[in-house]
C-alpha cells in the first residue's frame, strides 16, 4: 500500500509565514460582544479585508512569487482571477520589481480591475460563462514567457494562504472550529494544515453559496465533482469544480461544509457594516452568514472566522444591501 | 486682574482614562498607506467607530454618569441627542445598573433608535426643527427626579472625550496636528486639553460641515455667535451655537476650523468603505473629508485624526453614498 505524499505541510505554512514578514499585514482580530450573544459562542474574526490589497490572497500569491528564479521574476508574471486574485498578483509583481498580466472575467467589480490596473498590471478580458480562462491565461503566458501563479492549484499558494490561520491561532489560542469560504479551495487547504498541525481536535467548516457548492458534493461523493457555473453574488466562490490539489488536502482535512443562499451573505454584509463597523464583500461574509443564520451544527463554545476580504465597492454594496434605496 | 479657572484640565482626563479602563474600549489606530500617499502625510486615524455604541460618545457619557451619587444613579439619567450620546447614556446607564430616558429627534436614524432602545433606555421624541430639546429634557428629568447627562456641556463629559486623543497619543507619539470633528465642541475641547499638555506645539483643526460653521464663525468673532439649525448630512453636527463651557476651552486651544461641503463628506465615506474597509458616519468623516479635500493649510509630517463614530445604517449609507443605486 502507497499513500500519496501531502502537498503541503506545516512546515511550509511556516516557511510562507517567515517569508510574508513585514511584507503582508498581520492583520487584527476583532471580537464583538454582540456577535457572540447572537451566535452562542466565542467568535474571533481573522479580518483579512485588512489585508494588502483588501484580501487574503496577497499571502498565497507573494509567497508564491517570491520564490521564482531572478530569470522568471525578470520575464514576469501572469494569472487568471475572478478579482482579489488579480490584484494580489499584480501587488506582489511590483513588490519583487516585475510586472503581472491578468486575465480577469469582463464582469469583475469596476474596483477590483481599477485597484488591479493601479498596481501596473495589464488586464486581459473574457466572458466569465464563456470563455476558458485557464486556457487564455496559459496561452498569453506561453506566448510572452510569463509564469502563471494560479489562484490555488500550487502548494506555494495554499501555503501562504494558511498563514491566516497561522496568525489567528497564535493570538487566540486553542478553538474549537475555524469557519473559511470554500471557492477553488487554496484558502481553506492552507488554513486546515496549519490548523490542525496545532490544535489536532479543531473542526474545519468550510462555507460555500448553495449556487456552488461543489466541494460539498465533492467531499460527499469522495472525488471531485462539478456543477454549473454558479450565479451567485459570492463572485470570489463562482467556481464549478474544486481544484486537484486543494480537494486532495480538503477531503483529509476538511470535517463539514455549510451553504448559505444570496440573501444570507446579504444579511451577513449588512450585520458586518452595521453592528462591527467594517466591510466584508459577499465571499468573505459566507462564514459569518454561516453563524448568523445558524447553519453550522454543533457549535463549540470558542470560534475563529476568517474573514477572507472586503472588496466590494459602494455602489454594489448599495444595490446589494440598501434595501431601501433599490 | 482675574483669569477665570479652566472647566477642564490634562488631570481631568487623566482621571477620566482611569476610570474608563476596561470599560470603554481602546480602540485602533489604523493607518493606511493610500491614504499617505494622497494626503501628502502621515495619517493615524484612531478608530471611534470601533468604539462602545459605535462612537466616541461613550467615553464622556460613563464618565460623567459614573461620578454620580448612589443616589442619583438609583433615580436615573436622562439625556438629549441627535443619535450617539443618546446610546452612550444609555449604555452607561445599563453599565451602572441604572435607567436612562432619551429626548431624541424625531428623525434620528433608525440604527441609532433602535440601539438606543436595545440597551434598555426609554424614549420621548421631539420635532428637530420645531421643539427645544434641552427644555423639554429638562422638564422630562425634573419631573422624574432624573440627573441629566449633557452631550458636552460639563467638565466630566468634556474630559471623557479626551481619553480618546490621550489614548491616541500615547500611541504615535508626538503629532503635528490633530483634526476632531466639531459639533457641540466637547470632543474638541477634551481632545486639545490632552493634546496640548502632552505636546504643546500641536496644531489643533476642527472641523465643521460648512452649513454649521457656528464655532468658525464664534471663533474668527471672538464670542459664540448662532447660525440656523444646519440642514447637513452630518447628523452629529447640526447644532447652531457652541456651547458655552466648550466654547471658553476651544477658544484658546483650537488654533483653526476647516469646513466641508455634504459632497466632500460623502467623498470621504466612499473613500473608508472602499480603501479603508471601515464605517464612518457622516460627522464622523468630516476631518477625512477635510484631509482628503485639502481643506487643511499648512498640514505636517504626521497627523492625527478622531474619527469619531461608525452610525450610520446600511440604507442610509446605500442613499448617501450608492452613486448608482439612487
Amino acid at each position: 500500500m502507497t499513500t500519496t505524499p501531502e502537498p503541503i505541510t506545516f512546515d511550509d505554512v511556516r516557511d510562507a509565514a517567515a517569508r510574508l514578514k513585514g511584507v503582508a499585514h498581520r492583520t487584527p482580530v476583532l471580537h464583538s460582544r454582540t456577535l457572540d450573544e447572537i451566535v452562542g459562542a466565542e467568535v474571533l474574526l481573522k479580518c483579512e479585508n485588512f489585508q494588502r490589497v483588501g484580501a487574503f490572497k496577497f499571502r498565497g500569491a507573494y509567497n508564491a512569487a517570491s520564490r521564482l528564479t531572478p530569470e522568471q521574476l525578470a520575464r514576469g508574471i501572469a494569472a487568471y482571477s475572478s478579482g482579489n486574485h488579480a490584484q494580489a498578483v499584480a501587488l506582489a509583481a511590483r513588490e519583487l520589481g516585475t510586472t503581472a498580466v491578468i486575465v480577469m472575467p469582463e464582469d469583475a467589480p469596476a474596483s477590483k480591475r481599477a485597484a488591479t490596473e493601479g498596481y501596473g498590471a495589464e488586464i486581459v478580458t473574457y466572458d466569465r460563462y464563456g470563455g476558458d480562462r485557464v486556457a487564455i491565461a496559459e496561452a498569453v503566458a506561453a506566448e510572452r514567457g510569463l509564469t502563471l501563479v494560479p489562484p490555488y492549484e500550487h502548494p506555494h499558494v495554499m501555503a501562504g494562504q494558511g498563514t491566516a490561520a497561522l496568525e489567528l491561532l497564535e493570538e487566540t489560542g486553542e478553538l474549537g472550529a475555524l469557519l473559511a469560504p470554500v471557492g477553488g479551495g487554496g484558502l481553506i487547504a492552507g488554513c486546515a494544515t496549519a490548523a490542525k498541525a496545532l490544535y489536532g481536535g479543531i473542526r474545519i467548516v468550510g462555507v460555500e453559496p448553495e449556487a456552488g457548492d461543489d466541494t460539498k458534493r465533492s467531499l460527499e461523493a469522495g472525488r471531485r465533482v462539478s456543477v454549473p457555473v454558479p450565479r451567485t453574488i459570492a463572485d470570489g466562490q463562482a467556481l464549478h469544480t474544486p481544484g486537484e490539489l486543494t480537494f486532495s488536502v480538503n477531503r483529509r482535512l476538511v470535517d463539514a461544509i455549510a451553504l448559505v443562499s444570496d440573501d444570507e451573505i446579504r444579511a451577513a454584509m449588512r450585520f458586518a457594516f452595521e453592528r462591527l463597523k467594517i466591510v466584508v464583500e459577499p465571499s468573505g461574509a459566507t462564514p459569518l452568514a454561516a453563524l448568523l443564520s445558524r447553519r453550522v451544527e454543533g457549535l463549540p463554545r470558542r470560534v475563529g472566522v476568517i474573514l477572507s476580504g472586503g472588496n466590494v465597492d459602494a455602489d454594489r454594496f448599495a444595490q446589494l444591501c440598501g434595501g431601501t434605496a433599490v
